[in-house]
């Protein structure tokens, strides 16, 4: 896909130096000018220096023009130097870039604790900048990896309001992998015209569904941040109402393969699962319960052994805190129905249920049977090949 | 352990057929009367008949007589035929012992979805009762294993108010069994004089810190209970004040290490890791930390690579929603400092701690430095085993 292009913007992934493998591991992005921009960051309380940073300089201001992003080190657990150290490579990117610090937005991943190499990003980050070009997004999704075994970016387009509008991203992986934590980030580009005041809620509603939808073991990040960058170049007037709506359609559908590209990628997983808690009374039950089976160790090992284990999962929900009536519930997998209304289905359902999961990817539904909220999250089954790449002593 | 006598208390355990494999399954205890009882069950929403009956039974009241147990069949997820059964196996009970079935304690532990074989416990039951004991208590641990690996029955005594006080209890596995979830039972036996009133505070306080304390994979059953009965027989008035506080350590001593043996067998788990939490502003918030380090897969598979990964501890802290300030937060395992004051302690600190970590028990201490509440739990590793004894299909 190295033909992607998003008018307005233009990028570069590049070797600074980083990664003693050699690989991609500094990538930035650069708008024309300011341009609309939105951030949802990592809710983990111990957080890095450029999350702060990042989050601080958008904060009732919605815009930006440089996106600079090094990969191998997190700049995580710094203290004052990794704050000292992040302000600096913000302070570079706009010195590049022709623009204010406050116009930076910077990532960091990789291993945590230890200090940024800042010579090498003092002459890494002007190289990025030579290197910056209209079809530069592949290398871009290149050197944000860390562990990635694939560099994830996914494209769409779609006529609204009678101008062809295109949103490009990518992501990397947020869990699994080795030998720290990982970092979720994700960074979406469109030419839609779109208010700078519009774009933060648009961006959390479909971060709810996407990218905040995603759960691999439940550890979030120092580092998780997700952006959208509009630089309204497909024309026309600031989309609203309904074409505002269909513009988070194709939003939704590219951050929604983004956040499943991490899942597919998911270090000892081997299944990607749509699950679905619905019919609950509230939101926030929905949320519970979805939460609670798609993080149980109990149920993911069953994904993995390809086990219709229904009791791990309903008893999960049983635990989640969400209220339930255990004769009320019905559990699928794809279009069967393996316990309806508190009743097991028999053999030949759990047979069939057996060959859903034996599939790649597949959709789990719990309906509660008390209401009309639902929740939807993605997750992944738990391998033995987790345990060994976790556990395997840094080294 | 044959030889554990507790004065008031007759014990069997047999095979009555539930069981292909011709283990025991069918534990009973009768009191010589009906005796200061209290039970702590499963929060979980979704939770067997004989739980629902069980704690029933007890409530307002603080007495019984006969408590029998199933292995091999959980008669969860079984319907009105479940209530009906359970309901059946008390009534059986009592008839032999000659009490009412309000005076019967009823569990059961095993596969979950499958009828109770009724024809087998209405014989079984009979022949348990000419088994009773008085040193049957070892057959009785036997006969409520599932896959436990050994049988746990632990005893102590002690002194108190001139008299001799014994307390003996046994338990059985709480998680990471197969083929469906597991259950945890405990149940402790004193001659010890209570008052029934003051039992309950007691056993909710001691279960807190004990059977409460231990999270393997954090998947609560459908039918965990902890049961504590007391006869008396050791005689003298009701024990209270001083004389109360001495039975309430003893009787901590003996519930923490059945709780312990639990963890030590847990099915995929190497290690025994004593976690606290301190230094939090709120006992809430201490758990909630303690809660979302120790069941942190992240954080799990680290302490089977005996990997001194304080990021991931950390962060797994910052994650659970308790408040912290990163630059106070000061990490230890053993006798050994790895992080202070939000400073990390250097690579010999860190090589210590992989010391530490490479024994088969140790302790792990998360200081937040900001009040004086604290948490302890009991937690193990994950290893790749516990994802190949969870994935198994159910055959």
């Amino acid at each position: 896909m190295s033909d992607v292009r998003v008018a307005g913007f233009r990028f570069a992934g590049i070797h600074c130096g980083i990664k003693k493998s050699g690989k991609p591991d500094l990538a930035l992005l650069v708008a024309d000018g300011p341009v609309a921009c939105a951030g949802v960051y990592t809710t983990n309380q111990i957080v890095a220096a450029p999350v702060v940073q990042s989050k601080a300089r958008l904060a009732g201001r919605h815009t930006a023009k440089v996106v600079v992003i090094n990969s191998g080190n997190a700049n995580a657990c710094t203290g004052p130097q990794g704050d000292s150290d992040a302000r600096q490579m913000a302070a570079w990117a706009a010195m590049v870039a022709g623009c204010q610090p406050m116009d930076v937005q910077v990532c960091s991943t990789g291993v945590i604790g230890a200090p940024l190499p800042m010579s090498t990003l003092e002459s890494g980050i002007p190289a990025a900048y030579e290197a910056l070009s209209d079809d530069g997004l592949s290398d871009f999704a290149e050197a944000i990896c860390t562990t990635d075994t694939f560099a994830k970016l996914r494209q769409g387009s779609a006529e609204i309001d009678g101008r062809r509008v295109t949103v490009a991203g990518v992501s990397k992986g947020a869990g699994m992998i080795h030998p720290n934590m990982a970092t979720m980030l994700g960074v979406v580009v469109t030419d839609a015209s779109i208010a700078p005041a519009e774009l933060d809620p648009l961006w959390r509603r479909v971060c709810h569904r996407t990218f905040n939808a995603i759960t691999i073991d439940g550890d979030t990040s120092t580092n998780d941040t997700a952006l959208l960058l509009a630089s309204g170049r497909a024309g026309g007037a600031h989309l609203k109402d309904e074409s505002l709506d269909q513009f988070e359609t194709l939003l939704h559908e590219v951050a929604g393969e983004l956040a499943k590209d991490i899942i597919r990628d998911a270090e000892g997983g081997t299944k990607v699962v749509e699950l679905t808690v619905s019919g609950a009374a509230t939101l926030a039950d929905a949320a519970k319960a979805a939460d609670a089976v798609s993080l149980s160790p109990l149920v993911k090992t069953a994904m993995h052994g390809e086990d219709p284990n229904w009791g791990r999962i309903i008893a999960a929900a049983g635990r989640s805190g969400a209220p339930l009536d255990p004769d009320r519930l019905t559990l699928s997998m794809d279009d069967v129905v393996l316990y309806q209304d508190g009743v097991w289905q028999g053999v030949d359902a759990e047979a069939s249920a057996h060959a859903v999961m034996c599939k790649p990817e597949y959709s789990v539904r719990l309906d509660l049977g008390l209401g009309s909220a639902s929740r939807t999250v993605f997750t992944c089954d738990f391998s033995a090949d987790y345990v060994r790449i976790n556990a395997d002593y840094r080294s």
